[in-house]
């Protein structure tokens, strides 16, 4: 059996309601996975759950569906923000995707002294991050934030969020994320060059802020953001 | 301060050893690097640790170097095998070049019922395993087998390495894993579309298998790959 077609829409979603597809949407479902009345896919949009919905016109250009049941309640992530520096645009693609589907509630680009990369594009990431949420089946879109400087975001810090970063620490990451316990979290991933030495020292100054070992090899930052998540996720999250 | 050019070899590497470079190195390092006599360089040939090694001669399509100091003892990784089901070309390159990266100690493609992908390049694999082994900064390079059929793979299993397999497992991973305890492992990553119901029945019939969640989203094989090297990684092996 092939799997549901699973998208993500703006309006609302409760029984009976209607729901119109945008352009794109219509010619995704009825011109490329060629959908046809009353074929049943899955809706969700970030706040009323998923919902299977039945195809009720299917044109080139338009069409709209009727949700029928809630298949899944809303699922919201742990109050886990992820910020990293980004990289080459493939790989940060890469790391929003991971993200997503890693159950992180916000994705923050973060500008820090080695990042060669000035800028991003927040709308691909956000369709990145939204793609990646259906397919993993969650509920659940999140934000994808502008970039913000590393010296700016420490300066507004809520001290009642824990951060834990990813440096060459000594110690390992369980130990680190036990000892602080659970709350309200953040994982900061840095450039593929590590922290400059003036962040490390401010990084470590903050009672908040945790340095976390993830292993006797380098990882790439690609790699070391789904390792911090897994371990994020599995000591302290949902998992 | 640029960090130093890391490159595997063949050759013995041991005090004032002379390396000889292949057509492509000499053109990576004085070509591309533009490196000159006397830069210092470090070598590993996944046997002999970690080098410093310095240039001797440098020519476009040719050079030696000698080596001067070991700067780390040969590291292997933890006896850890990592099969996983080959997808897409780019996600296959990834997901080998990341559990090089995590330290699994060989890396097999399988084929299971649901693999699309029923051909793989292993040369191209191996390559990127190397380069991946390069970059972390390893002195060991995992060996990329040829892929095999899952069920004969099973057919064949030496009992004393258990297998932890990704699937819609109610057990958390932890539990899994300190349950079975240190020794001999492999890890399975299945396809996109999981693993066929014979496959499961298969599986759980194992004494050694032990099938292990990773959260209540579906992961991307290549998610699931990096997640499930990282829980076992910090469970049982070397982090």
């Amino acid at each position: 059996m092939a799997s549901k077609v699973r998208l993500y829409v703006e309006q609302a979603l409760g029984e009976g309601q209607t729901v119109s597809l945008e352009k794109e949407q219509a010619h995704y479902l009825f011109g490329v996975m060629r959908l046809t009345e009353g074929t049943v896919v899955s809706l969700f949009n970030g706040r009323d759950g998923e919902w299977d919905a039945e195809v009720a016109q299917a044109g080139k250009k338009a069409g709209t569906l009727v949700c029928v049941a809630q298949t899944k309640p809303l699922q919201m992530p742990p109050d886990l923000w992820f910020y990293f520096a980004p990289i080459k645009k493939d790989r940060t693609d890469f790391i929003v995707e991971k993200a997503a589907e890693m159950g992180a509630a916000r994705i923050i680009p973060v500008q820090t002294d080695f990042t060669n990369s000035g800028r991003v594009n927040v709308e691909r990431l956000q369709a990145h991050a939204l793609e990646a949420a259906e397919q993993c089946g969650g509920t659940y879109v999140p934000e994808v934030g502008e970039m913000e400087k590393l010296a700016k975001v420490l300066d507004h810090w809520d001290e009642s969020r824990q951060l834990m970063f990813c440096d060459e620490a000594l110690v390992g990451a369980q130990e680190v994320l036990m000892g602080a316990g659970k709350g309200p979290w953040a994982i900061l991933i840095g450039p593929e060059g590590g922290f400059s030495e003036a962040e490390r020292v401010r990084l470590k100054s903050k009672p908040y802020a945790h340095s976390v070992s993830l292993g006797p090899r380098i990882l790439r930052a690609d790699t070391a953001a789904v390792a911090a998540l897994t371990v994020w996720q599995q000591l302290l999250g949902d998992w």
